[in-house]
């Protein structure tokens, strides 16, 4: 009964790298749209959105299963639970990927309003995030995870300082102020993916360094409420 | 001890719906210093902030000790378990007050760019969603929660009409470039909360319709993996 129990658990985890290693292809894709023009990546991109909220699906009802033939431990429990709120992340991040996808569409259509700097820099930081916020996770690294939470801070900088550059685009030529707000809603969307990093950074901590449940309960048991 | 828990359910439906009215004071001050261009709210907001972080580790201690000490059967594990994924959503959509207020903040900096139609009419369909999805989520409504959906579309519309005047003013005047683009991101965090609460009448279906738990456990357990 145990080791099946650490068998599931393993593929729990299984589940998560899956998802988000196409959560990642996602926006890696989602990026080529916009900064190489490149049309043939849409279409798989929506396909992927589709298995992507499948395996959400999935993921929470593994989540309830575990919890509800094994009554696992503490440590175990929170384990689960912080799987099914890193889920949920999982399957918005993929959300903000057809967000930006529909942008790159948008701009497809007008001819490109710069050449790209911070965008790209934008999207290689936000994935990394995501691969390494969801490693921190299933491998309880809470090292790696205060790593991730640093880097969202260099996500921010590059996002106030796009903002900057294309507020200056929009003020000083009115044909530019589609393409602007466009590129400035995809950054928005970037420092969306590394927020919902950081939450799944956060969750990774809580579920590794959080109090004892148990304790936690006994703390409670005057029954005083909160 | 089958009481004892059902008392424990009722005070983290309570503990919500407590979050959940936080949330709502701090979107209608938000909307207050946005419109009204009200600064005297400002820094009451920043404070429930805290005070919903606060509120957001309480809930998920609770929903992991409840399940630690009562293992609960199917439909109550259920629920716990959208309790913690609500629980999320309270604490992200009060993070979007945040957001509008800081926005607020630079607008007030500046004298007004137009009377208020739209956001304002946003801000109330917003709130309405928060509090009917919480409402549907402790009451189990599926009904309500359906209804919540529903107001989701009327959110976007109102979002895209503002898009595309804000876009106008834009074009027109390059004075009024900043104060459009902080008003367009209002709008976008006002979206943000009508999907928060969207998220919550979708956990309320989850967790009303799911498919059973052990049901779905014992058609896995020819151990064919997913």
């Amino acid at each position: 009964m145990e080791r099946h129990f650490d068998e599931n658990l393993q593929a729990l985890k299984y589940q998560l790298m899956k998802m988000s290693a196409m959560a990642e292809v996602m926006i890696a894709d989602a990026i080529k749209a916009v900064v190489d023009r490149n049309e043939s990546v849409i279409q798989a991109i929506y396909q992927r959105e589709e298995q992507v909220n499948h395996m959400q699906v999935e993921i929470d009802e593994t989540c309830l299963t575990q919890i509800a033939l094994h009554q696992p431990a503490a440590g175990d429990l929170r384990f689960i639970m912080g799987a099914a709120k890193a889920n949920s992340d999982l399957e918005r991040l993929a959300d903000e990927a057809i967000n930006i996808v529909q942008r790159a569409q948008t701009l497809l259509k007008e001819p490109p309003l710069k050449p790209f700097e911070i965008i790209p820099e934008m999207a290689m930081i936000a994935r990394g995030m995501v691969r390494d916020s969801l490693h921190a996770f299933v491998n309880r690294n809470v090292d790696l995870a205060r790593e991730v939470l640093l880097r969202d801070d260099r996500l921010d900088d590059l996002k106030d300082a796009i903002s900057v550059e294309l507020t200056d685009y929009m003020t000083r030529d009115s044909a530019a102020v589609s393409r602007a707000l466009n590129l400035l809603l995809i950054s928005r969307y970037l420092e969306r993916i590394g927020d919902h990093a950081t939450n799944i950074a956060e969750i990774t901590i809580f579920v590794v360094e959080g109090r004892d449940v148990r304790h936690h309960a006994d703390k409670k048991s005057g029954g005083s409420g909160q």
